[in-house]
């Protein structure tokens, strides 16, 4: 990895409370674009040409990572192989320099670049629905998840949330931060990241797993800060993890997702218990 | 307004906690796919094309608002006048005949659809940061808000949580769902709506306004119930609201972007107190 990891920074601000007036600095979580290109072939050219793919806003930080894990969950590349190299664009002012990232692919990988160009759910003639979107997602490669592994233990799942802060430190300095983290079913840690976009963090942490030498295996739990939405859920089965833990609340299609997926959904985790959305069968509840 | 307001889904659960297994029904906020298409003249050609603008994932109800905002708030139409009429895309099958809005814009009304296509900020030939991310937003037709009007008492700043939350039923059932409103100087609710996506919720209210009889004038406040982001900035530019209240935290864009554009920013508002990150000449903070 190289380049900057800036989450934070400082700004001047006033504070009126009781007490009056403050003057101050304030931490702040920073927020920038990057663009993510890609590097391919086509079919029947000779030379390799460049995309842009996509423009986020995002908390600088794992920026290598996040192109990785957003090519990886929306479908774009199968997996660690498509990638020869990532890099910084840096040939153009040293303000913008970490803010364009270029992900060369394979020779061997092609990308549909007009179905990037379409709305992936846009799928039939006049109207589109949930179950349209999870059609559309199937389309896409997701593939159901085999429903009786691995098994993780209630316990475990009490203590997602305080296992998460641990790597919140972003947030715990700002307040305006997302978090995501990979863990086993022991509770080991396998990744975490923070952005203000949770679904930059989700792509961070699985982008990090991807590029790792152990890659994306079975057996992993996603916890993520916040709230349970589809977007989450379609990027959790693109990387095929079995089990989803928000320490909030899930939308209606993040449930369907996961029931037709094969995802279990666990949702408003907390020392004091947890609710089960889908999948019951991946918990051991215990006595 | 026609079409359902469906905004809250049961779906079953299981909740374990110390008391054990309990089964039940939770309320979880829905969460659908709506696509905003277009029907306008392009130079030219003598027929009406209709052309899909958006797919956005959001909660049922106010879509005419979500619709009429988002393209008001993106920069695609200058005003309530570019609109016609707002209808449901209503041919296709009964299951998704709500989930498709088209918009009928005024003959007069041109939209550059390559611009469409195209990413808003990824402007310069390699690169792209903050600044150019605002350039960019400023070609798109944001001007500079006046600094020396209205003006706001520190006391509204601190209410503006409890009176949002007076809208946010939602949320109160379902723990997932964001909230925007739009407030006069008095504190006076001049309209409301939640949504999953905080952008949602915001163009849904400033599509109220717009389509309403007084229009969006000066003089509003637009509270959000989570975090402001550089997004919900250009929202509320794009609708020259110059006062925002965050109940959460700002991200250094937000700041920045309100500084530029001239935008009373204000966070972590609450009965204690609430912090000023930019255009303090609005508020009357008292004795």
């Amino acid at each position: 990895m190289k380049g900057p990891s800036r989450a934070i920074g400082r700004l001047p601000i006033a504070r009126w409370s009781d007490a009056g007036l403050v003057r101050g600095r304030d931490s702040l979580v920073i927020e920038e674009p990057m663009e993510i290109r890609v590097r391919h072939r086509s079919d029947g050219v000779a030379s390799p040409s460049v995309q842009t793919i996509a423009v986020t806003m995002r908390t600088p930080g794992h920026d290598f990572e996040l192109a990785a894990g957003f090519l990886f969950t929306e479908g774009i590349i199968r997996g660690r192989e498509s990638i020869t190299e990532i890099t910084y664009c840096t040939s153009g002012d040293s303000v913008q320099q970490y803010n364009v990232v270029e992900v060369r692919l394979a020779s061997d990988v092609r990308i549909d670049v007009d179905r990037l160009t379409r709305h992936f759910y846009a799928t039939s003639s006049c109207g589109i629905c949930g179950k349209a979107s999870l059609d559309a997602i199937e389309v896409l490669g997701c593939e159901i998840l085999s429903g009786d592994d691995p098994q993780v233990s209630g316990d475990l799942l009490r203590s997602i949330p305080d296992r998460l802060r641990e790597h919140q430190s972003v947030f715990q300095s700002t307040g305006g931060c997302h978090g995501a983290a990979l863990f086993d079913v022991e509770g080991t840690c396998a990744g975490a990241a923070e952005d203000v976009g949770r679904h930059n963090a989700v792509d961070k942490v699985v982008g990090r797993a991807l590029l790792s030498e152990g890659g994306l295996g079975q057996g992993r739990i996603l916890a993520i800060s916040g709230r349970g939405s589809f977007e989450i859920m379609q990027k959790a089965v693109m990387a095929r993890i079995p089990i989803v833990v928000a320490v909030g609340a899930p939308s209606t299609l993040a449930v369907e997702f996961a029931q037709r997926f094969g995802v279990t959904l666990v949702g408003f985790a907390g020392p004091a218990g947890y609710n089960v959305y889908s999948g019951p069968e991946r918990i051991d509840a215990g006595p």
